[in-house]
């Protein structure tokens, strides 16, 4: 199984436990977290580069990869992946650079599937 | 002087003091800064979003004054704006609260110059 | 007006324009907020005591003093009060210490009140 | 060897080393730590479920799988843990869940050992 | 009073209440902060810039005023703070900007005091 | 191969890739990333025991064990690297401790590389 693969599997399967778990904030945050990045005055794609951005910046390996799947699905080309990744190293500094590493390595895990 | 111009003021006071101390790596980092988000795959407009969601998550209100200046600039709606408040408020969890508080304080402020 | 009024009268004054802008995550996000510390399984005392060592951490002031002022009312000791900063003191580091000043300080002004 | 015993060893083998180092601040550093979570006007359950939600907070897996091990055993039930993950979560955003994912993975293993 | 001299006059005033709130875990806090800059293996202006480098990147202002005094009182160079804001900056990002702005105001109120 | 030899090939490896992708900004903060470390007004051991310090405050094990690794190549001594964790951990809290094993583990490995 590669990165991507088991990246997803750990989520799904993690995430249906704690859905499963009957608290109802829990489950109302999954739910507000699925509707913020839909479709409204901004754009789905615009979206899912801030949330790759906030990741980054935040310095969440596993956030960095869910929203670059997305952002894979949507057809955000490589060059624009990698200036969302320019502003987010610029505003979080070179401590971000670790997390860069692992994101380009996921992002082309991705090309590849 | 309003809050906008007072942080215009101590903003532009500042770099100039910090761009006139010789130290060559502060002012190519502040180079990098303005050649970050300029338009190129991604344009201004999202750029100036993710500067404004990051700083957002990073809890940083001075950088969330400054991008909330440029997207006024660049004709953001106040509806798109919410929505990308919403994103970083979701991210970065209630402890980002206090900051949306002066966030919308400062984007009305914005509104009425 | 002393901090405890300004404080609280900023934060509702905010919060009030926050909840007319329309934004529905950011509404459910505010809801969400308010039922988490509501008595469950976990007291609601301990739960304020969470939130205020959170808070304290994450480093963020006017959270400190929202969580201050519902342990005040809910009869919190000074002697526990302590406690509790001392465990976010130790766990958040010395970085920590500058808000444990104006915590202080609001917890006086909170006794005075 | 499970993920509650690989995680006890390790922890176990390299405070052993720090310790041995001869650095008086570290060791009294390390000292606190135990001290502080020691009963006082705030009980001992109190004190780790505080000490649980700021390692959630803070985003520090290792820190998180220390204090469930505490909570599980002074018997803290299952329902309490997720609202102590539910304040965690929302103070600190879903910038946290990927950390719930193994606390959840965690704390279960800590059931079946 | 200048802001020197106001930032010290409410760092002594409110430590001298914390530290006489017999919380014993605070004290030793406090006074492990003390003795860890003092001269050792590695001499007191390096770990003073340490301290520094370190509040910058996690965006402390108070923090950084303490050690940017205390690296004045050491004989520290504009030169070399400007080397460790710079350290600082890279590592830590645009985020820090703002605090630099602050420093730079306090390090120059240094000079004049 | 070792902990040490793993690390700096992925680093190696993926920093290629990152400078093989044609963005300008990344290009230019790896090169600012370079130079910051150069001697200045302040030695090259103080700034890499500046950089050690930071990236353990921020909680970042790559950076700790890119600066660990550069402290060994420069003579730093063992009681020297546990004076800098000190401060370190005292700054940044316990929450660090789970950092401070890891790199323990690997200053370690340096030892016997």
């Amino acid at each position: 199984m590669n990165i991507v693969e088991s990246f997803n599997e750990y989520r799904s399967q993690m995430n249906e436990k704690i859905l499963s778990s009957d608290n109802i904030i829990l489950k109302r945050l999954f739910n507000l977290d699925t509707n913020c990045y839909a479709a409204g005055s901004v754009d789905v794609i615009t979206k899912e580069m801030i949330g790759l951005a906030c990741s980054m910046v935040l310095r969440c390996d596993d956030c960095v990869r869910y929203h670059l799947g997305k952002c894979k699905e949507l057809g955000v080309s490589n060059e624009q992946i990698y200036e969302v990744f320019a502003i987010a190293n610029l505003i979080g500094g070179t401590i971000v650079i670790p997390h860069l590493r692992r994101a380009v390595e996921y992002w082309e895990a991705l090309q590849e599937a």
